[in-house]
Parts: C-alpha cells; structure tokens; sequence
C-alpha cells in the first residue's frame, strides 16, 4: 500500500510518500510543496491543488493521512491553514484517495511511543524506521513522513469528526 | 458587473448572483449548496467543489465577494466552515473569478447603514434593495446576497489578511 502523509499549511504543505507491505517501509517521496508569502490566499490555495494533483499522480497513493487540526492558538493562521487543508481534501477525493487524520498525540504515540515526545525524537525515529540517510529538511516534511507512517501502523480509522458534523 | 456573493460553511453555502450596473441591481440566481450530514468531509467538500464551478459556469460572475471568517465560538464547526472556504476560493481562482472578502461588519454597514443590525433587518434591506417578491428562505442565501450588495456598494477592496499572511 502507497501512503501519502501531510502535514498541512498555506506556506509549506510538508509531504512524504511511503510504500508499506508486509511490514517494511519504502520511501519513495518526501518534500514540501510552498507558497510564495504576500500573495492572495486563493492563488496561494490553486498552487496547493496543482502541486498536490501532480503529487497524486505521479505516486498514487492509495491512502492520504493528514494531520487534524486544533485551533488553540493563532487563530488567523488556523483559518489559512484549514482553508489549505480544505484544498488537500479535495485534491485527494476528486482522485479516489481514501483520507484519515491524525491528531499529534496519536502520530507520536504511534512513531515515537510517546504522545508527548519533542520533535527532535519524532524527527529521529522517522529517519531510523524509514532509513533514510538525509534527514528532511523540514519539520514539516518529517511530520509528514511521520503521519504516514502513523497510519501504516495503525491501519487507518477515520475520526468520528468526519461524520459528526451538522 | 456580475457579482457572486458567498456566505460559505460545510453544511449549507449560500450564494446570491447579481448584475450591478449604473447604481442599478439586478437578482440572477440565488439559493444554497448543501451537503448531507453524516458523510465524510472530503466527500461534502467535492460537492461544493462541483456545485460552485457550475454556478461560476452558469453565471459567469466577474467577482466573488464572500465573507471573513472569524474563530471566537464553536471551533470544531470553524475548521469545516474554513476547510469549505478554502474549496471555495480554489474554485474561483481556477476559473478567473476575482475574490474579495468582508467582515459581518462591513457587510451590516453597507446594507442597513449600522454595523450590529440584526438578520431580520439585513433580510429586509436585501428584499428591498433587490426588489426580490420572495424573502429567501434561508439566512445564508439573504447573507450570501448582502454580501454582493456591500461588494457592489463598496467596489471591492482586497482586505490585508490577503497579503499578510506568512
């Protein structure tokens, strides 16, 4: 199975594609895909969707895990942020990929073993159970690769969020 | 001009469609997306997806004047509002619709002549000013047209949040 983690945002929309069978884990993508500040929303969003349609296709996933959201803090940023992830829903469902989310506690618990592990762990961890020999650049992009990796293990169960809604 | 005027949300999107010529207003079209509960909200946003580029396809509005989103209550319900938003502004930008967004406040301002008029007052103003025989019959279709008339009144200015976000 082909998983394609995301770790949304309006600037960097970090990514991380893993192929998962019998156990093993293959990398074949990881990066992000940014968006030039000062620029209207909506231009900024249309950037997402192309990049995210031609992620899709050059790697078809089977399945998309992304990262839910929590609007505690930075609340102007939130809004941009779900806008983005809006556009990354959308990319995936118009192409058939199944999505899931994740909360950070569960895609720590689930890579690191502990929900309220540093980022330097889970950076960590995703480098010694992928192998990679570069570490990603980006928080971003390790958080991405660590939502994949999540949902490799745990198999996927999409949160009860997306049903309950009015 | 052709205006589209855009009150968004997951559930229920309203839209009003009107021609703004020489001070004059003319109703095109106006009604609401809606999106059955209970259904994943990848699958919600593709329909609104759809429906939008159908009504931009229809009406071929010049503009898409929608409303800000502020997070003060109900942040579970804020996220889905956004993540609609965000699907919203993709499908304007994609086919050259131009977007510009206003605050509740602006929109009050403009129809009733006082920022904190309650909904009854700013439905009343819509019929009056559009001539409408039928009230709409819900409050996201009369927002959706009151926000086109503030754009109409207004001429349209691109708020800050557009260019200023990092």
């Amino acid at each position: 199975m082909i998983i394609l983690g995301i770790d949304p945002g309006l600037a960097i929309v970090g990514y991380g594609v893993i192929e998962y069978s019998k156990g093993r884990f293959r990398t074949l993508a990881y990066g992000a895909i940014t968006t030039p500040a000062h620029t209207a929303v909506e231009a900024r969003l249309s950037l997402i969707f192309r990049d995210m349609n031609a992620l899709i296709e050059k790697y078809h996933p089977d399945e998309m895990a992304i990262e839910e959201l929590f609007f505690n803090t930075n609340s102007t940023t939130a809004i941009a942020v779900a806008e983005a992830r809006g556009v990354i829903l959308l990319a995936a469902q118009l192409k058939g990929v199944r999505c899931f989310e994740y909360t950070p506690l569960q895609v720590k618990s689930s890579v690191v073993g502990y929900g309220k592990a540093e980022k330097k762990q889970v950076m960590m961890m995703v480098e010694t159970i992928l192998g990679l020999e570069k570490a990603p650049k980006l928080d971003d992009t390790a958080d991405a690769l660590a939502i994949a990796i999540c949902h490799a293990h745990t198999g996927g169960s999409i949160l009860k969020r997306f049903y309950n809604l009015p």
